[in-house]
């Protein structure tokens, strides 16, 4: 799909059919190429002279990561829409004095917006409708971050009741994401840094105040990434806790079960063997002594058990005395 | 809550009821803003011809980060108090040469304090409120960093006798709490250090003294938060080798216990086998026979262990020769 | 191999026998020098003047690192080709205003592509051969990084149904060839930016786009190096502590089945004794009163381990309560 | 304690009695406040017109980083002397042309050092003294580093043969050491810095190679405590292999005797059950048949083992061919 | 022992007897101190006026880290030597115009190899001769550095079938090393970094190329060093992961083989009770049957685990569908 927004001199912005067109008509001209032909947008770039790099940069079909080059008379910017499922859209800009082209694959909800927006309002220049587009963009990272934040709180508080290994598979899910959205927040932090200190556009220096605040969102992404991941790290630190914790529990409880049994049945085997003569064997009361001595350790192991603090209460931890 | 404070130009500093005035009627005028209606802020900034991204940062629900902003002829800064419970507590500020407006949700100590000090001993300049403003703002965070400090070394004591679970727990808690401090610290710093070197307003360097103080203890602050992380950490890994070494403990008595009973109980069972010739099975002495036989080997498996360090002393350390 | 590609000031590209030429004769010459007698380079290289520092690290058999070197006339680079299996191969090149000379060891891909693409549409100047050759040798990197990333989903996904263990060795082999790569990556990262700061040859400021389009894809390929590193050690995390909820399960399972048979052999053990008078031995059931008791003895181990979470359903997490 | 040292014109140093006195009547003065009440040092520092700010730092209870403050006559600066047991010792400095003024709450040993070389060699002015000062204070942290060095020479040489759990206390209570002065050495090189890259005093400039001789110090001391932190770092890990190898070790053993006994104990218990007709249970040989198939299954056991690695040697490790 | 080397105004290059001699008389003279009397030394130093903090450096007893010291007529230089078991030996250099000293406290076979380059083919200047020292000793870091290449991947080989516990305790080994190297390579970048970049010595600047050359040595050294670290690190993460799955294997088989005799034991064990009447205790085919029981339950067990895949075949891992 390709369409056409023009700003005429009377000042009102009017959709029109996309053409190659002398721009000196115009106030500002706004195209904007949604999966288009490779061929013509080719021809449109070319009509443009723009750069032959930028243009393969903006037509490959590998991803460029966030940048901004600057060239004599335009500007050239490659950005990342964070859409559902935390998949990124390469955006891809060119922009000049009086005409701004946006070229995408897919369907970006923030074009719209943007689109919308200088319909109704008409902007002052094509960094009016540069700035809003990428401010719309990076609005848009703020709920897919938040949402990752209530996801680790999730996975904190757990009310789902998910085992340990549910827990740590989800969190390495979560960890992946924080990763990939990680690794298009530096650049474009960077890329407003950039666009912020130029001084090769006098129209940028004038709305410095504008992308200043984008910026400055961007320095909070960045933070709350950063954060995420520290916070990710120590979760697993503790899920790892938890389980080395478990493993404790469960050993201590085998091996007092087997502490105390095991000796009670050699004593047991002891007179289940079968020799003619043997110790007691022939009492009346045999069985009950034997019973006894059974009973006595028995409650000494379980009395030694109790020192050790390995039943009836957690292991007390004392760093000096041990 | 709305209140204005004005400094006359015969140096009295007295409260007046809040209104939109002209400024030169007085030295400065200090306008605080306690969660008020936001169209009547609004109404305020626009009076005062403030930019609206600063207005926008200020009225909006989502938390700024510590920022300051330096415009022609005002400067508007986002801070952070450190309320009860180690919650953060937005505070926004507006200072031009004549002018100073806080906003703020809830109720801040600090404000009051500044209030009550500037009542007293009127200050000369918006700077001198401003420097008081934050200073007092920075001198809360220590109470909250010292208080981190205490927890760290009463869970390094515990003389509350907790398990490891237990001071895992409390560890992981207050790791938390620490990174949360962490993201106010680092960004605050980095205000201080602009406004100490920024030269967009005359009166700050005048008080460049009193902002390089305020300074110093944001760097002492980050300081203190990073050594608590690194102390942290250790204790963490601290607790984990203390959980790896009871498990080693645990594992040991459990295979000694087995590999003394399980020989013996074998012997046993052999005796308890019902074939009709066995030997020494008739014998009048043939349990004791037997006896001796399993006290041999349990004194053997006894010593064994001794030699590897497994009973009677905790298995010593040697590099080397191991 | 020795040979000699030349433009001549007619603007045709020719291949000529390879000699020792004065360079006016043509508009470039191209000497490509594949693993060539030492002493035949060293030759060429006295006859052009080149730094006998130069000519050392080109000559010397151990690696040096990427990097550019700026002589008065000329300048001296080491890159580096990426082979199969990772391996690297050093290219060296001289480059003059009329002069390049290229100097590897083994045959090398993208030299050959370089050498066709020259002949075929003749490169202006030696600085356009350069670009040619660089950028042919960093967009090689490409395909060997994706193959990186598909291993690593591989990994991540399984579908060949590997053990723990083999997957940690797979694991393992891929971050020793991301270690690689990275230590080939960096250098040649500060060596783009070096080329595309330089203010020593003019011909290169000429081409600064082009050499900046290089730099920009050595930037990408930092990134996706480092964020395979990030992403690995996760990997191998993930697998840790998959290894450590095996455990915890089998030492859960080796722990129920012990402390349920335990008590029960136990009782069985007791009416095995061989005592002359034993409470119910002669009784007509005592046999099945006996049978009650373990069964009962089972069945609330069962359901204590079952409210302990160790059988048939793996233990929930819940941080605050336990 | 107050005390005051003055050097006369005539070039002799003599200690007089303390008093507020006129700065020109002498070359210089050193006045040194140990633990003195609060009102006196005030009243001091007032009279010679010090900077409220600085007077704070100084007077406050809490711990003030290292850090120097220049003002416009005069600096001020915070160190720290390095006491028994690795506590540190505030100690405040004020620095003008003609005056020296040291506070501090403790007794101070390097003080005492300074004092008595400035009254033997006579120091031209108050740099020198202030270098003496710094340059002591510098000087002895070496032996509380290099004994640092030691004790961990000591844990990894453990002579006193300690358990594990032991040295893990040890390596503890050592990286809480190192972390500590840490906090106070890395200051002290941004505060060196400083004064050798100041141009703001020129006393100070004609002493730079003597300030920079204690910078060179201070350079070597951080390098040797970040060595330290890495080095016990790597300690820990090792003392955390060496663990979960020795619980391989009981593991291995405790699943060896238990692979070997239980099913023999089991043979031994089917000809220990009581039908009235069992096989080979009247035969003359049959106790012998069935020990014959305990051993020989025994040793079946015990040549998997080997082949294994479990018994008689260390488990061999193959990364490859496992 | 105490030697001198002059190159005579005619170009020759001798060895004389040392003496404090005036220095126009030659064209440089090289001075080379191997362990001599401190105060001979001091002697030396005072004659040709070199700053006493310089000589206190060179003199004193404890190392000095690699630095390099610019004063008015010359500059003092520490740089380290890498002998046999990777030890350091300190060399510290004074170089003026026409003098330069070497002062070490062991034989140091690098100034042997520059001594006797020096005799053959005479250096012009003292530059000349520093440069070819400080050449020498990095080019002998490299034999060491690849020396620790090839320990790390023996260890990683494991040819010598080594356990996992002598492969931790070497890999522990080389890391110290590794660290004690890095220690002296990091200050060595520092240092050639200064002289490459000083503009305090015009015979340095002639001579750039040529310590250009140095430093690009020490970045790759510095390179592979870390990459060492990074390399053992993994392999270290290696080892400790193949021990936790050896572990795993071993309790696997531990449980496989309890929780199938267990049950078994069991009912033999029932039936080794002594009561008077138990179902089928008199029937012919008793026995059998018990045994069939048996029989059944252990393939039920087997087919239990071999589902689990705790036998016959190395679990599986599955991150999804577990
Ligand atoms: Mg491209
Ligand atoms: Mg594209
Ligand atoms: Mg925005
Ligand atoms: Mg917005
Ligand atoms: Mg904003
Ligand atoms: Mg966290
Ligand atoms: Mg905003
Ligand atoms: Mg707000
Ligand atoms: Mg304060
Ligand atoms: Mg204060
Ligand atoms: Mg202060
Ligand atoms: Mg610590
Ligand atoms: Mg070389
Ligand atoms: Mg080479
Ligand atoms: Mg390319
Ligand atoms: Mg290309
Ligand atoms: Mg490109
Ligand atoms: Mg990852
Ligand atoms: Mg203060
Ligand atoms: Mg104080
Ligand atoms: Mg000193
Ligand atoms: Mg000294
Ligand atoms: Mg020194
Ligand atoms: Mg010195
Ligand atoms: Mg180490
Ligand atoms: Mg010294
Ligand atoms: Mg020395
Ligand atoms: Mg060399
Ligand atoms: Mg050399
Ligand atoms: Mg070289
Ligand atoms: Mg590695």
């Amino acid at each position: 799909m390709k369409r056409m927004l023009v700003k005429k001199h009377t000042g009102e912005v009017e959709e029109m059919r996309y053409s190659l067109s002398e721009l000196n008509a115009y106030e500002w001209v706004w195209i904007d190429l949604s999966s288009p032909a490779k061929e013509e947008a080719a021809a449109l770039f070319r009509f443009y002279h723009f750069h032959p790099l930028a243009v393969e940069d903006c037509l490959d079909a590998i991803n460029q990561r966030p940048k901004v080059d600057f060239f004599d008379e335009y500007m050239f910017l490659v950005i990342y829409a964070l859409k559902e499922n935390y998949l990124m859209e390469e955006l891809d800009i060119f922009v000049s004095e009086r005409l701004i082209i946006t070229y995408h694959q897919k369907a970006i909800k923030e074009i719209e917006d943007a689109w919308g927006m200088a319909t109704e309002s008409p902007p002052a220049t094509t960094i009016d409708v540069l700035h809003q587009l990428i401010d719309k963009v990076v609005d848009e990272y703020f709920p897919k971050a938040y949402d990752i934040e209530e996801r680790l709180n999730a996975l904190e508080e757990n009310a789902d009741l998910l085992s340990i290994k549910e827990l740590m598979n989800h969190l390495y899910d979560l960890r992946m994401i924080i990763f990939r959205i990680r690794r298009v927040i530096l650049p474009m932090n960077d890329l407003l840094y950039r666009i912020t200190h130029t001084e090769k556009m006098h129209l940028i220096s004038e709305k410095q105040y504008y992308f200043n605040d984008v910026y400055d969102h961007l320095l909070k992404l960045r933070e709350m990434i950063e954060g995420y991941r520290d916070f990710s790290a120590d979760l697993r630190d503790n899920y790892m806790s938890v389980n080395s914790n478990n493993m404790n529990e469960t050993i201590m409880a085998l091996t007092v079960i087997t502490t105390i049994f095991m000796p009670l049945s050699f004593i047991a085997g002891l007179y289940g063997m079968n020799f003619s003569f043997m110790p007691m064997a022939g009492w009346r009361n045999g069985f009950w002594y034997v019973m006894l001595v059974m009973g006595i350790s028995a409650v000494l192991m379980i009395i030694f058990f109790m020192a050790k603090g390995w039943v009836f209460r957690t292991k007390v931890y004392t760093r000096r005395k041990r």
